[in-house]
C-alpha cells in the first residue's frame, strides 16, 4: 500500500470509529508522541490530548450523535506528515474537514482535526464504498 | 529564532499580507514544491495552487474585504511540518483557523489554511502586539 493510500485508510478508520462510537479505536488512532489538537464545528480549539480525547468520549457517548459518512476524501503528502481533506455528510448537512496525520513508529496517526460548515449540498457528494477518491 | 517562533512569524506574515491586501507577499508565503489546499469559511475545498491563489487574488481585490486580526496563535511541530491554530477577529465575528506549514529550502511555507466559525466572543480574545502567544 503506498503512503497516500495508507493515510486514506486511517482517515476512513477515523470515520468508522466515529460512526460506530468506538472510543477504543478512536483513542488508538490519535498520535501519542506528537502534540495533537482538534476543532469541532463551532467550538473553540482543543489543544491537549486529554481535552481532545475527553471531547470524543463525550461526543461518542452522547444519545444525539448523528450518523456520519465521509465523502470525497483527498490526501496530500509532505514528508512524514500528511493531510486529508474530505466532506462529512452528517445529520442532513455537510461539513468540510481537514485531518492531519504524522507517522509514528511506522503507522499514520491523527494529530489534528478541524470540521466546519460548507455550502456544498449533500446531493453533490456521491456515495462511495470506502471514502477513497483522489490521491494528489 | 527557534522553529516554532519561525512558524509563528510566517503565520503572522500571512495575516499582515491579508490585512494589507498584499498579494505579492501572499503568493510568496505559499509553498511551491508541496501540494497546497485552502478552505475558506463556508466554501468547498480548493485543492490546487492555481485555485488557492485565484481565491486570494479575488478576496484581496474585493472592496468588501474586512479588517482581520490574528489572536491567540499556538504552534505545533511535527518534524518538517508544523501547524498553527489561531483565532481571526474579522468583521466583528470570530473564526478559528488551522494554518499548516512545510519547510521548503529552509523557509516555512504555507501548505493549507482552513477557517470556520467559532462560538468564542471577540471580547475574550485580548489584543496582542504580534499575535504570538503560545509555543507547544
Amino acid at each position: 500500500m503506498n503512503e497516500l493510500a495508507a493515510v486514506l485508510f486511517v482517515n476512513q478508520s477515523f470515520y468508522e470509529a466515529f460512526k460506530s462510537r468506538d472510543m477504543d479505536t478512536m483513542e488508538k488512532l490519535w498520535a501519542r508522541n506528537s502534540p495533537v489538537a482538534c476543532i469541532h464545528p463551532g467550538w473553540r480549539a482543543l489543544t491537549t490530548r486529554d481535552e481532545v480525547m475527553e471531547s470524543w468520549r463525550d461526543i461518542l457517548a452522547s444519545d444525539g450523535v448523528p450518523d456520519v459518512s465521509c465523502r470525497g476524501a483527498k490526501a496530500f503528502l509532505s514528508g512524514e506528515t500528511a493531510f486529508v481533506i474530505c466532506y462529512e455528510v452528517i445529520g442532513g448537512g455537510v461539513l468540510v474537514s481537514t485531518n492531519m496525520f504524522h507517522k509514528e513508529d511506522g503507522d499514520w496517526r491523527i494529530i489534528h482535526h478541524q470540521a466546519g460548515p460548507c455550502d456544498l449540498p449533500s446531493t453533490e457528494l456521491a456515495e462511495e464504498p470506502h471514502g477513497e477518491t483522489a490521491i494528489q
